[in-house]
């Protein structure tokens, strides 16, 4: 039986989620989808012959509906989990699971007053085979305690209005869901440097920016954001432990020979670089629901970085180190 | 609608089909298998809720499939490829197409008088996206003409019952379909070189072999075959053109400093390697035959592919440098 | 004619010099040594048929001497240093130049006084391959102005008696040095973050070490200082520019392919990675010398490195961010 | 005490090594020079400070001349090298010993009559610190016994007025001295392939060209030659033994991020990729000959190499393969 799939937002991320159930994901389809670009809707469901829905709402409580995907605007996200919630269905929504800790934290508390995980949030880099490699790696014990993790995130150019806020809320936010879940814990503090920006930095944007992250257990992490770097999409990730070092590695490219240089390509955009951390990310949450389990990170999971990142912007706003105290986690998500 | 498929053979790679089909490829399901080995055949049809049959034959003309996939043991390809076509169903069989360049050709002819395509041989490795990077390079023109191939195919250890013949006719074929594709010419001589064998190759196996291709323009190619090379499965695949080189990368993997050394790991063995080649390869083919057409390796191309072996056997054989003779490629294959 | 040279200090570092100086380097010889173990000197002196005197000052002195090479232990170099000064005879001076800022500013204002030019201090990575292909490619401006610089400096294991603090005093300030060469400015704050320790640092040790540097340009430098990291002696500078980054080489080594895995080696030694640096280091002094001038980092380079390092040993101290203030740099060292 | 040398030949080889051996070699120094180009030679006599002879023969029999460096024209070779043995002086040959494998063996009967080794020829891979790791990493046994070799020997474009001819004789020479080195055995056959030529190789030249040597154990050797690959200077080596391989690492060069491709770059000249390999050969000449012996390529060395190469040469024109039969050779050259 396929899975039938609801999709709240069909911009670009929200069509290409809509491509990738229909030709790539096995066990589930599109049956239903809404956007507030409603021509854009209407062709996206005469293309892909889906029912179109004037609101979210509405697509979240369809019957034909099993389960929902959600990849509209950022600040709609939390009203439209909070609905699936409440009807009791699955959900999958893009990071960010809302754009408050505020309204991570009702989610949480509706999704632990219905008592059943519902909630998954598209952090897909746990999904890439190279972080898992790490993870597993680090398991392994093969390199002793982690110690320090060095990571970098580039993007060739920043998206249009594009913030000096946005670099951590919507792009670092990958690394501290992915960090959490690599090293198993909580940060306990936030600093941001902010070298020199470049020259190539548009409209006032403080751009690159240096993220210092401490864990609870004392692991010192440092991110590097730089949304303007020109030369490509360009992730990188090294974790120091007590005897040796992993580093996750380029993606496969052809080494090319060439006009007195040795070269490979490097990515220019993210969908490319994580196509395959999507898909499996995809078919592992259909999977899981037709299971009746969450296989992915959860709405707490959602929650503690929306925590974190936001005490990296305080950080970055006041100059200071800031404490980060996350609440208590319910056995519920079992931590 | 789901593609309808029955599997004939239901060893390792068959059920590993099974598998792949059922839980990785969408718009397709198996409906039907069979295998000589009844008891391993009743419980994987058991296991996947699919209908056994007792003969391939039944299979193939169950009204209930409408494709056929073969990975049976190779002598009895042809028939069940003829079987197929016969029937009018699409088939992927499994490399090689037959045992035989007499019985490819019969496959070839019968398949011509029926007037439509229906076969395709797996040749997963056109679908491994290093070799997509290669090909796209080679047309991109940026390397200029290829003058040179230089191949090497390494298992860590041979298959039970693997002789000196098999290295070719079951390993080597790989590339010679692949570099076919890759330079779009077909072969003109063969040779062969047998270098002093390891001597941990057992049994009078002469391992590592060198096999020395020209295609009918000229490119020279160079293929080691080295079945007992004890530290891996690996492939690798140098083009030298007027310009420039390109080269297959190793496969993406953590890269690990520890105990004096910077290392990353290399897969033992070749269903991991090409994994995601042979998804995309039974992606393409059930989406293929779903609007009518044969998207892989035709038959002419597992004839192509046979008659190149037998030339580099006998080359071997008799020590000499052999001429490949290929047929006159009908239209119908497009050449 | 060979420029005559007294050596002060024959531990292991000063027997590998006179060993370079005799064997490697063309135009001059070692004609005077001494050491506080005098056995061990006056065998060194039997050996390379050499003349041994009972002090350092002993050996600035000798008419027979030309210049002067001080790798004795550190808290002696200033004296020597400052003698060499007085003699007005050229002196290549281990780093550190002195133990305190104070002492290197005597030695800045005892040269200033004499009006000439005679101290180099043996920060000899400036003469490293990597480190100078580094510095060409910023100075090209092929990725832009330089915007961030990951350094990382690891150790197998410390030397015996290291302590927390020599970890910045003994080993970053390599990075002091070069990376002040490499931008061609100073640091204006220095900050130092202390992960978790590893369980295999001993006797209290503090290790690693994370230092923060900021230029005064705005440029943002970490370098990870881990002086037990078990498995190598490891050197990596990232220079991030606002179009492009450029990475240190590890050392050219053999690739194999063995047990699984593709490898190479990573030197254990210090002396090693850096032999050829201190060939050139030498043979850039030797030939200076002859034509009357310093090649290489001066008396300033070892007053500015000492103050860089003494503010990043009070910021780990108070674990704050301190300020650098530089004097002001004479004309006569050329900035 | 110097050695004091006289260097035949002043073209650009020849004046490279009359200014490694004034500024890079310790121990050694030039005292005479001649050149058929006698005025060239004048001014780089006056230049270095250097007596100019008339001709090889004065410079060989000076008085004043302890050693001597040939670097003149090839066919000169066999001439200065057997007035050196002659006059019992040391000599230092460039490749090849002699143009032809006539004049090869009387200068070995010459040596062998005068009783003491005094010829080294110039093939300076044998220094090359990747060949040298190669050779230890053979004889460790880390990868068992050696049983194929893959080389690539590419320039960017011919020198003027190069031939097929040459391609074998000037150039794929230093691949079969340095194996024969690397394995310590000599060659059984010969034969040459011809690929496709490339269409920038001008005025008729067959380039590239592969040849496969045969060693006496039966080792198989590829080795692609290709003198206008247009993109650098490009040396590579893979050995395969029977548990794992190992490869010439490229030279260590800085890696760098732009324009959407990691790259680094290869040398485009020979001498840049050689030189540290020149340095050493020439040190340890000096070093030898001040004790009297030949620590590199003998004469033996130049004849078997000028034999092999001369078999090569053969198997190309009669596109067959030829056997190679290697003269018994004297315990003089202590094989």
């Amino acid at each position: 039986m396929n899975l039938r799939i609801g999709v709240i937002g069909t911009g670009a991320i929200g069509e290409d989620h809509i491509r990738r159930i229909t030709n790539v994901i096995t066990g589930a389809r599109v049956v239903a989808l809404s956007d507030l670009n409603v021509n854009r809707a209407k062709n996206l469901a005469k293309k892909y012959d889906v029912k179109f829905y004037v609101t979210g709402e509405e697509v979240i409580e369809a019957a034909e509906v099993d389960a929902v995907v959600i990849a509209s605007w950022d600040p709609t996200h939390a009203q439209y989990v909070a609905a699936s919630i409440k009807a009791g269905k699955f959900v999958l929504c893009e990071k960010p699971l809302a754009t408050s800790k505020e309204d991570c934290k009702r989610i949480v508390e509706a999704e632990l007053a219905g008592g059943k995980q519902l909630v998954q949030v598209g952090f897909m880099r746990r999904f890439d085979s190279g972080y898992r490699q790490l993870k597993a790696c680090i398991e392994s014990g093969e390199i002793g305690n982690p110690l320090m993790l060095h990571c970098v995130h580039r993007n060739p150019t920043p998206g249009p209005k594009h913030t000096t806020e946005m670099s951590i809320k919507n792009s670092v936010i990958h690394e501290i869901d992915v960090l959490r879940w690599l090293l198993g814990e909580d940060f306990k503090t936030a600093q941001v440097l902010l070298p020199k920006s470049s020259s190539l930095a548009e409209n006032g944007l403080r751009d690159p920016q240096i993220v210092l992250l401490e864990t609870q257990s004392g692991v010192r992490i440092d991110i590097e954001s730089f949304v303007s770097c020109q030369y490509g999409y360009d992730v990188q990730c090294e974790v120091v432990g007590e005897t040796g070092t992993i580093r996750l590695p380029d993606p496969a490219a052809v080494v090319m020979r060439s006009h007195g240089k040795l070269s490979y390509e490097i990515f220019s955009d993210w969908s490319d670089r994580f196509v395959e951390a999507y898909n499996i990310e995809f078919q592992q949450w259909v999977d899981g629901v037709k299971l009746g389990v969450v296989a992915g990170p959860t709405a707490w999971d959602g929650y503690a970085a929306c925590i974190t990142a936001d005490a990296c912007t305080e950080a970055r706003e006041k100059g200071t180190i800031v404490p980060i105290t996350m609440p208590q986690c319910s056995a519920f998500y079992g931590r």
